[in-house]
């Protein structure tokens, strides 16, 4: 495996196991593919698949789930607490080893062309793939969800999608990306009161002039307030900063964490931070921890 | 690499640095050794060297650097404040991958037996390697130190050693053994106070009802207080359980911690549940984190 590509792509439906299932088993599928982790929520009623390979592969399992996506899933019928456009509604690839992020890039505007030629739907490319300076957000593109796109994307031309064409059906548009692996980690909080979530959220999130690299919305989940909490860039700010920041508004709210939520995978080198933090070890990297400084002695290394 | 056999070789010198660099040169050249880290203390006047690799190379580099040690270093002019009995001071044998404890028990017994035939070492065997059950715990072997051992071994009979001879000359004796992965890892404290030191050791060790499979001492180290320390299960006793008693009792004592000390490597699991700890994720393991994760699905798997 010389290039190895992630993609951690999220669809617009949490509460049908049978149609996760499908979207898990058109990716496995694809060889060279490997399904590294899979989450979904109810109330978020979205799901997300990590998984990797070499970019080809990833790639073509992309397209599949996506078209599988848009057969399968109806956002006129969608309801969800989460800001989505599409049935699959993002689509980012990461490198992992061996591959730029300027190659994934152009991978998943390749990936974009193909999904509105072939499949006919609305692609906007976002991050490091986007065309446009006002697509690099992603939440500049979700602003307002399906319902606000379905109008905008025939009337305002600042909404017209990067591929496909200019009107939305019932799959809605797809948003395919490349970005640096970023940590998706929700902190409940001990209180059903989603507005102390809310409030905790834009103390910490860079939009409101928190912590760089945070976004965070507070959100009502399984009946407890969740900040929902996305890291865009865990060496700008450490995951522990996040943490304490977190846990120091919400003593200052009167609420304590009650347990965090991991989706998809976490990086390496963000969790030998976050415990060298504990430790007192500020420097401890991969090469003081047993099984991966061994295979980097042997020459089997992950390169950021 | 179907067995993995790691070794975290201890020798008393920590000061003569073309000393410490031929016993790394005597481990290294050993075809199919790899050396992980190595660490030296003035102080101490100790090294540790941290080897893996198949289980006959391994065995075969610590006969090589137990016999060099044994030319090399004198015990009757040596100087420095962790207890020692030899040259080559504490040999243990830990299992990495495709092995068993028992396995480096074995291992451990037949290296012991070659350095008393060939090299003429009295050598004790401790732990899971241990023929008696006062010989399991390692402080019981090294009690007194090479001073009190010179005239013990020859007058105690319960100080004679497990192979080679009953008397102890100036490389001292070997102590070799088996056991599962340590955590050598050490507190610096905000003062010189060496007195606060051994007071928090006495708190949280288990010999003094404190927290199990946890060893500790008091020492002055580099001008500062330090709670030194040996977790021999961290599956047992977590690290930051450690971490947190030692803050605790440092607050207590009206100091802080000022810098944390990893001797050697750390287990990647330990790490995790230190990380899983601070992220309120009790059960973060290998499957959520990338790197771990995607070499256990391509069949890569470190097994504990």
């Amino acid at each position: 495996m010389k290039q190895i590509v992630e993609c951690v792509a999220n669809f617009s439906e949490g509460r049908r196991d049978d149609v996760v299932t499908r979207l898990i088993e058109a990716i496995e599928t694809e060889i060279g593919v490997i399904v590294l982790d899979h989450s979904q929520d109810f109330d978020h009623n979205r799901c997300v698949i990590s998984y990797a390979g070499p970019p080809q592969p990833v790639c073509e399992a992309a397209f599949k789930a996506i078209k599988l996506a848009s057969e399968l899933i109806d956002l006129t019928r969608h309801e969800g607490v989460h800001p989505r456009v599409g049935a699959a509604d993002v689509i980012p690839l990461i490198p992992v080893h061996g591959v730029s992020l300027e190659e994934c890039a152009l991978l998943a505007q390749k990936l974009g062309q193909r999904v509105a030629a072939e499949l006919d739907l609305p692609v906007y490319l976002y991050e490091a793939a986007a065309r446009r300076p006002d697509r690099t957000n992603l939440a500049e593109i979700r602003k307002g969800g399906y319902e606000t796109l379905k109008r905008a994307i025939e009337t305002d031309p600042a909404r017209q999608p990067d591929y496909g064409p200019s009107h939305i059906g019932p799959a809605g548009a797809v948003v395919i990306g490349a970005r640096r692996a970023l940590i998706a980690f929700n902190l409940f909080l001990s209180t059903d009161d989603v507005n102390i979530a809310r409030h905790i959220a834009t103390k910490i999130r860079a939009s409101d002039g928190g912590l760089p690299a945070v976004k965070a919305l507070g959100l009502y989940v399984g009946g407890q307030a969740q900040v929902s909490i996305n890291l865009t860039d865990y060496q700008v700010t450490p995951l522990y900063r996040v943490v304490e920041a977190v846990t120091a508004e919400a003593a200052a709210a009167g609420v304590r964490i009650s347990h965090g939520e991991l989706i998809g995978l976490i990086p390496q080198d963000a969790v030998f931070a976050v415990a060298g933090h504990a430790l007192y070890l500020p420097e401890l990297s991969a090469e003081r921890v047993l099984e991966p400084a061994l295979l980097q002695k042997i020459g089997f290394a992950f390169e950021a």
